[in-house]
């Protein structure tokens, strides 16, 4: 019940403070026999790591992964915890002195202290997106379970400030074309006005938001448990999870409020594939009805607010209530949205991987 | 695990087909003392009831509910599981007997099927939106608790189609206000429009989708379980569990995302009240930072798609795959929204209500 | 979280008062497409019926199950919630006026008030006997998943005060042999001192505990989710939560504290049969080892104390603290034990049934 | 719902194999504020440990724990999950080698293969009792927790073979009179016996099992939430989570199945102290009533198979079902009952701060 699990049949608990001594996470559940995917996970954590690009944050964490337990000395997965840790390195603390007393505007102190009664001030502690590490090392385990089944998840960043990209045909979308650029947004021309509004913030002191898109092709028909654990409610809950994330949209998403039914509904058609002898001509629903895959492509999208820390004065108080000015200062991404198109991934990745088992079984013809 | 079940501290499990003998609720965790608020709840099961105004579905039910555990003989909560049951007694089930062998666009047949190899064709079975009246019953013992805490949740329409509602003041809302039309806007020109909307849509055969959005006051800051139970997540859950349920957001939502973080940010500034020490300026963050309340008016929104029945001809499949022309019969609103209002509520204040409990012992000197 | 549910990937909620309008229970994950067992759970309900024989309560209860939901129109379920429902009818609120002001002896009354502040007077409410006839619905439909699987479950009495039964061949139990007589003593020359020591003790306005054994034939080796839900974690969870039981053992249990390693291991050997070609030339074990079930019969053993409801004048006190005599009037059962039987088989079959679910899936092979 | 967490509100998940990188836990729901207890932490580790007298192991290990979360830089919990790892260094590898092939006898190798497919050969892997370094740690800190509260846990050595011990007056047990001998029994001419009769399996090569039991003095009454989640049922499901525990009792435990209501029963009388008006004059009932805690000492007891490595032949199988001749090498304890003393405190511990936890808000009036 505490916060800091995620999932059903397959969980995991993560932990750490950005500028403790580490973060991490256990998965629990996850199938045996598995070949242990090293090299996804040090793929996976690379590019969600600050400092590779100068469009990030210039902190430098090598974040290379210790498996603790859970797998075979011959590396396959035994069904019994996962536990990986990332060693914290970087952590300049004198750079959070200042902040001990006072509440930096639109981050987490006030409201961790009004819960906590304390804080962990270096580094905004459990609520810094550092905490994604551990999401995005289960989430390439994940993924490494998926792609057995045959379903593919990539995300890739649709709009940044007022810029949005278009992309024609989601299925087709790699990984590779989604990492051409700094930005990870798989439109060349958007991705050129993408990087010009981030750098036009980061000259003004300032942050900008922006939008991430993820479509998964090869999700079968039968996913989701009506009624809490829709597919719909499970990633709803996982993305809305992630540090600024703000909304939250599946299939035409905010669009479909202003449709009507003739225009939305996705009709059913007979498929050319004998596997899939059942299709839908459109996808507005984004593959999932009633809360339940179809079948069809899953589509989503999560908007992320402009990150909080900006280089200019802004009005705030200390803890006393009397007001202060602060500036930040240190290292921040003015956009964190290019570097979130792998956690956004790692959290779909998992609720995809639970649901898959927890379909297990939802027929009693498959109980042996 | 299984997905009939909604919140930690405090948990409902719902039950029921649309058209089997009964649809109800089993609450449990709720606190014992409260005295049992049995009209508020038939208020609440009053709004969402359909048949009572010209813009929904003429489904006559009565909607009495049956207590049958959880309340003393004098009528106050026991602390054990109150159970809840409303009958189905309007159950027209020869509307339904064309069903049996298609799938309705949009609809959840096919889905079910996938997943359970058989469906309750009558009325949709348990993907019917009568599921939610157990969540609403539930919902207004919820807002009992919550209202002597101070917490007060009200949500209105704000977008049917096109049709955009203009509030000044959330704070002010009443539910007198929202229920002063059919079509629970408290904007009266856009009420209007709204209305125009959905006759236009009923006259064609067609529906329309919406948006609601709502707001609750008082919450106490420190509410929302960081990581994985945020404020946020836990709302996106319950938001997008909801049928028809296509977007969520909170605060400025998917416009975050166009936003400067000079922009978006808000400064904290003393507070009036000595005991509210503490305020923000402005209100972008929708009362959440981090996932955790910060005692500002809670802001959110979700967007409905446009409702899958419609009564024109739409292109369809059999089980066995063969195409067939498929055309509406029956009692159907052609706009969901309205009708959805008193759901939202009730969602958010399970959410609120959990969030209330699950706050108690988290600093120590708390544990007695 | 809350207390009234149980299991996991097969969960129960059970709810109502004893002297409320219902006893009842959900149960969620339950498979899609079996034929619903209407017949062996009212069989199973009668077997926990009072007022059946002269040994137990002479409270007439027709506990006629009503199922409100989760099965189709044909019989089936529908993998959606199943409630069941079963009303009071035998209150006889008179007999407990008294008992308002006072706490019976090793009754719930103190505890309730306790942690809730206040109770339900009539009849112990939430924490009867009574409560369990949910346990008892949701059990008989577990068991009907169990039979599908091969798996069966008998439960007997075994000891009642000092008199011990004795069973050569547990694996040949039947319900038939079990019910042959009113004590449920499959052992006749102990089931004949058993009832005379029922009766001695009913005469003395006494009562008298008991215990009972449980075996489990066909349990496929693999069951048992190490290390917290380990199925001796999970079944002593299950017989520990019934009402009066005191201790649980699983294989020789307390015995094996007195035994050497030698005299208690279980020596592997080839099994006869092709299907099983491992198999232990004892078991000692009862049939789990390190959690996990091995394939062999599996033994457990739940002692419960005697029922507190004496005829005999005793001292307590009132709820300010003053003493006084207190004497039970009513209807009482002498021992629960034999009643206890189809309860204690109830648990068993939903923590099999849970773990036989719980087990798909864990080996990567297994999933689609 | 995977099997590797424990607890609802104060939730633990444990992780590691015995000789794999390291073993560890993750402690989730702990509250914010407390003084973090290095040294109750790395006390109640070192009575755990192997190595620190004859009648254990020799394996040396120094359990050395690190915190890698939870923690501020002054030393106060900060409500995140607080994640404790001890690496584990003495792995003699080539002690095992043969075992890779075969099922060791009551050991869980054949059983985590029938789940799993495969199994962590050296060191038994998961299934080790090393797995409880994690609880333990975990446990001391709930013992922080519960210190503050008044409430104080402490086990013993009641039994080891045919020798019981006989203790009088368990509220005035201490740890230091537990840890007099080597055995941790407070007899001391039990203890002697036990020596003996540890020594003598020893030399026999052979093990031997044993009963432990703790009291809990300080628990307040109202802990416990019925009907699963009973303190009984809590308990119960902790201690038969244990490796090697084959019974658990509580109060009179199964001498309670002997005994009459009128000689079980416990009366209330008025209690001397003004704070407890309301005591009983016995205890029987082992301060649960109804699972609920009545402000009396809490008593259980959790009996222990033998160890099952002994130094003796044995009959077993090879994976392929051939039988062979087994001899365990290496270095094992006769008996795990006096290293089994803390880590069932451990249990109990964080059963009772679990609880202490979840009794906040069950009246309506302690909500704020």
């Amino acid at each position: 019940m505490p916060g800091n699990s995620f999932g059903q049949r397959l969980r995991i608990t993560t932990f750490g403070e950005s500028h403790g001594a580490a973060v991490g996470v256990v998965v629990d559940g996850f199938p045996a026999g598995l070949s242990f995917p090293h090299e996804r996970i040090a793929r996976k954590l690379a590019r969600r790591r600050p400092g590779t690009s100068r469009l990030s944050s210039q902190r430098r964490e090598p974040d290379e992964v210790e498996v603790l337990s859970g797998v075979s000395p011959d590396g396959r997965t035994l069904g019994t915890p996962i536990a990986m840790v990332v060693r914290n390195v970087d952590n300049r603390g004198r750079d959070y002195a200042e902040l001990a007393d006072l509440y930096r505007p639109s981050h987490a102190d006030y409201t961790y202290e009004a819960r906590y009664g304390l804080r962990f001030v270096e580094g905004g502690g459990r609520a810094s997106a550092r905490e994604t590490v551990g999401r995005v090392a289960a989430g390439a385990l994940a993924e490494a379970l998926l792609a057995r089944s045959g379903i593919d998840v990539v995300a890739y960043v649709a709009q940044v400030g007022d810029v949005r990209a278009e992309i024609e045909d989601e299925a087709a979308l790699t990984v590779e074309a989604v990492d051409a650029n700094d930005v990870r947004c798989p439109d060349p021309a958007a991705a050129a006005a993408m990087v010009e509004t981030i750098e036009a913030a980061r000259k003004a002191g300032d942050s900008v938001g922006g939008v991430i898109r993820l479509r998964a092709c090869g999700v079968p028909p039968g996913l989701g448990d009506p009624v809490f654990h829709k597919l719909t409610a499970d990633l709803a809950a996982a993305m809305m999870s992630l540090p600024a994330a703000r909304a939250f949209e599946v299939g035409e998403g905010v669009r479909a409020a202003s449709m009507r039914g003739s225009e939305h509904n996705d009709a059913f058609v007979p498929g050319d594939d004998p596997k899939r002898p059942i299709r839908t001509r459109t996808n507005r629903s984004g593959g999932i009805q009633g809360g339940i895959s179809n079948g069809e492509i899953l589509r989503i999208g999560v908007a992320f607010k402009p990150v909080a820390t900006i280089f200019r004065p802004q009005d705030t108080v200390r803890r006393d209530g009397t007001p202060v000015e602060y500036v930040a200062r240190g290292r921040h991404d003015p956009c964190v949205v290019p570097r979130a198109v792998p956690i956004v991934e790692a959290m779909a990745a998992l609720v995809l991987a639970d649901h898959l088992l927890l379909r297990l079984g939802a027929r009693v013809e498959e109980v042996p």
